[in-house]
């Protein structure tokens, strides 16, 4: 079972915690909204929270990857506020099984800026910076 | 060879042609920029002439998918001005073989701003609408 199929059973069964201890120590996260990627356990897994928390009516309607292979993408569909969201987790895991990497895309672009207003909104305008 | 191996192949040839020649005539393809989709293989193709001459340092540099899938994931870099771009060409084929639904996403904003600005400019201000 690929590190992807453990975090995405984590999200569908709402055990956030089982999906932050999947993360790497190292874990590296490129965003949808900034740049720069962020680096660390603990603030992706903040980020990770946050975002649950915003989007609504999350779910994986796509897998894609072969088996054994490092890269898996994960097809989301979800909302934030009236905004329509389609996005994906690409998720790479290292050879321990956990997840060293982690990258964010959503389409489109009212949907990107409604994230991006949740965030600030729910960090009160300091969204962690990476 | 999947759909998505195809295209691929034509992209970095620069064979612009032989990677419109895979779409399917009904082709639905959804924009890292618009909510709503486009369909048939004309303004698709237009729309992807318009990415190939906006995208600079455009590779492919990942790629996601079980061998015999109909689905793909193409993950790719690009840069648009000074704006560097993470994405990814989303790649269902139908039982034919061709391209039958294309969903790009694209991150962080900087990157799709700069890309939604160039295609302006590139149809001089009348983007074909879905």
């Amino acid at each position: 079972m690929s590190a992807a199929d453990r975090f995405r059973a984590a999200v569908e069964a709402g055990d956030f915690d089982a999906g932050v201890a999947l993360l790497a120590d190292d874990v590296v996260f490129r965003s949808p909204v900034v740049h720069k990627p962020y680096q660390g356990r603990e603030v992706v897994g903040a980020l990770l929270g946050a975002v649950s928390q915003i989007f609504e009516d999350f779910r994986y309607d796509r897998q894609i990857g072969a088996p054994g292979a490092a890269d898996h993408a994960l097809v989301f569909r979800t909302r934030v506020g009236d905004r329509e969201i389609e996005g994906c987790d690409f998720i790479h895991e290292n050879e321990d099984g956990l997840i060293d990497e982690f990258v964010v895309m959503v389409r489109p672009m009212t949907g990107a800026n409604a994230l991006a207003d949740a965030m600030r909104a729910h960090f009160e305008g300091s969204v962690p910076t990476p």
